[in-house]
């Protein structure tokens, strides 16, 4: 770095007082009664915090854009108007059913901290900054989750997106115009050179480490499945264990075999979330049985491979239980390296701030691997306390707010503030 | 037998056809657009068909009698007023949510044609006969099962019985009133010396040996408990897999043992009829699952071992999987022996008509497991197609329907043609 440039990174400063109040103005939208707060994508609730972060963008003079999914962009320009060379900062403010204050928030609203910091400082950078908040990024109230990002990187066609039906049946797209969020611009117009996404961690690695930063290099791949067992529903008192076809025996065995799955294998991780049986009586053999299973692994062959394995065990429960079995893939993800140069200034900045950090993957999904797609991408994590999240107990303590923050300023200058690579 | 009892049985025949019509008229009250009935316990469908049968015992010229809990009697004096040693033949007519047309109908008309038998052919018999329907048997819309049987022979004070609430909220007491069931009958005064019941099997071991007669000579004892599993609900993709309280695989572990179990034990019978996860979310590990167990032995000793072990493994399995562990007792009732002179009675009438018959224990419960503390008692099965029941396909064909019905006339006449004992 030239002198002006050292002199321009020391005059940048975080208004950690204001990016705190700003989350907390923000997690009091949609609030409820019990603490926790509901903002469903392109719901009135959404429409309050969009509007609530476009007046903010617009007090620092960002130029916001809107693209046809509804995805914001406040752009702080560098010398010129291209965004070809940009650094994009981004996450969501949509929220799961009763969610804690920091999914999301935390990263759109710490980009603007950063646009903050050299609008105060009266630097201007020399590639534009792009502080996005990404269309429902929870896929609670329509499916596929991040589907404001994986638009975006061209992964789905705009009228596709614009039809989801959502689980209360109303269609994206005229929920978009209901609320006022159809906008015009271009995805590829504002795909930037790099991608930054600052989040809580939503797991318990650094909290139980008791770690300031995760650099996170790279986000495991995802396999979520609906699988249905037929059996055959009969008096529980009556039926010879021989002559039954329980549905919800074939489940259990399907989710002890994935958690064994699991425990063979260092990198695997398996869930068995939802399950439900039928007709659901205390002396009712189950006649069906209906189970989500999501598996997770930073490598995609062993990923594959467990979905394999799976298939096969399905197969040989059929014969055994006597039972019927479907398959249906909900979400397939295929896992992301990030780039190990983001990763690396990362690592750098918290090493400098004198923060602890270790590399770390990503469990959760996050707009960051779809950004992956048109951008170099990389993300930073603070420790959610006890690895909760989805939940209003979610808590990182001020201070490792800030910790997070201050890295996600330093990474950004240095990238800034050098001519576009 | 002398002359005149020999002459007197060769005049008893039952009605066939108007058994079968009857089968049918109940089996129209409370009748669903699919083809199953519902008649809950003292709802307006359980009335109507009260009324239907009491219309039915009165044009028999039975004495109609109803004790506190509803239960109703249809008295066929013998040669004196005293019940001490009549034989009592029963069932119920209340039903299951959508129900088939035989469970408990049969039984009770098929008692309602033993007596017009005698009517029918102006044979008086030695010993009174009363025909039987026990109010609430299947215990849907309230708890226990059993309940008017329960009450009948001491097992639950009425006060209890009459305070019970239903699954509408309606309290037991006040329904039998607005229906015009709560009698003043002192159930002592019609506890008989013998007990006999006829009912569908409820299960395929008749059907798939293609015999026509089971006789019921033991039942199952039963043992329902809820389980209940508190671990923690964490984040699916970023909770690594040793660092889980996963009440989901501890319920899944759960119903792996109890089949293991059954399999392991000749005459044990495990079913986990019901299971429900919360927050039953795809991506969430659940924090709680509820589950039902029912466990059912025909020997007592057997009974309380499978309890004990499974008791045992859910200890280890709270420090396994690292979750807590609650258990309630639903429902318990020893194992019940019927009585071995009845039971050879029942062989024998069923081989002198020629039709094929095997010693068959009840898997499921009846009233004739309460009338065994009170009375000598046992049961008569016939086949059920496929071992369907509580269910619109519950299917017995008219043939073997009535080849029961002529076993239990046989039986009968055999009682009531000789002096009490």
């Amino acid at each position: 770095m030239d002198r002006d440039t050292v002199d321009s990174v020391r005059r940048l400063a975080i208004d950690g007082p204001l990016l705190l109040q700003q989350i907390g103005l923000l997690g009091e939208v949609g609030k409820e009664p019990d603490g926790g707060r509901t903002r469903l994508a392109l719901s009135g609730q959404d429409k309050r915090a969009r509007d609530l972060l476009v007046q903010w963008m617009k007090e620092l003079g960002l130029d916001v854009k809107i693209d046809p999914i509804g995805n914001i962009f406040g752009i702080l320009y560098g010398k010129g108007d291209s965004c070809a060379d940009a650094l994009m900062i981004g996450s969501h403010i949509d929220t799961v059913i009763n969610a804690g204050p920091f999914d999301g928030v935390y990263g759109v609203l710490s980009g603007l901290a950063v646009a903050r910091a050299f609008r105060n400082a009266g630097v201007r950078p020399l590639r534009p900054l792009i502080v996005a908040a990404f269309t429902n990024e929870e896929g609670v109230r329509f499916q596929p989750d991040m589907m404001g990002s994986l638009f975006f990187t061209g992964g789905i066609p705009i009228d596709d997106a614009l039809e989801t039906k959502g689980i209360d049946g109303a269609l994206l797209g005229q929920e978009l115009r209901r609320i006022g969020y159809k906008g015009e611009t271009e995805p590829s117009s504002l795909f930037p050179a790099e991608y930054l996404e600052l989040h809580v961690e939503q797991g318990p690695v650094l909290d139980s480490k008791e770690l300031d930063i995760g650099v996170v290099d790279n986000l495991q791949g995802i396999s979520w499945k609906r699988i249905e067992i037929s059996g055959t529903a009969n008096h529980a008192g009556t039926t010879p264990v021989s002559m039954r076809r329980d549905a919800g025996v074939a489940a259990a065995r399907i989710i002890v075999f994935l958690r064994e799955l699991a425990l063979s294998s260092e990198g695997t991780r398996t869930t068995v979330g939802s399950l439900r049986f039928y007709p659901d009586l205390i002396n009712v053999i189950p006649s069906r049985a209906v189970l989500t299973v999501d598996i997770r692994d930073p490598e995609g062959a062993r990923l594959a491979e467990g979905e394999t394995k799976l298939l096969r065990f399905l197969e040989e429960l059929q014969t055994k239980e006597g039972v019927e079995i479907s398959t249906e893939s909900l979400a397939r993800f295929e896992p992301v390296l990030f780039d190990e140069e983001l990763a690396s200034k990362i690592e750098e900045a918290a090493k400098k701030r004198g923060f602890s950090s270790m590399r770390i993957t990503s469990g959760a999904g996050h707009d960051a691997q779809m950004l992956a797609r048109v951008a170099k991408a990389a993300m930073i994590f603070v420790p959610s306390r006890g690895g909760i999240s989805h939940n209003p107990a979610e808590y990182t303590p001020d201070k490792q707010l800030l910790q997070g923050v201050h890295v996600l300023l330093d990474v950004a200058a240095g990238r800034l503030l050098k001519e576009g690579n």
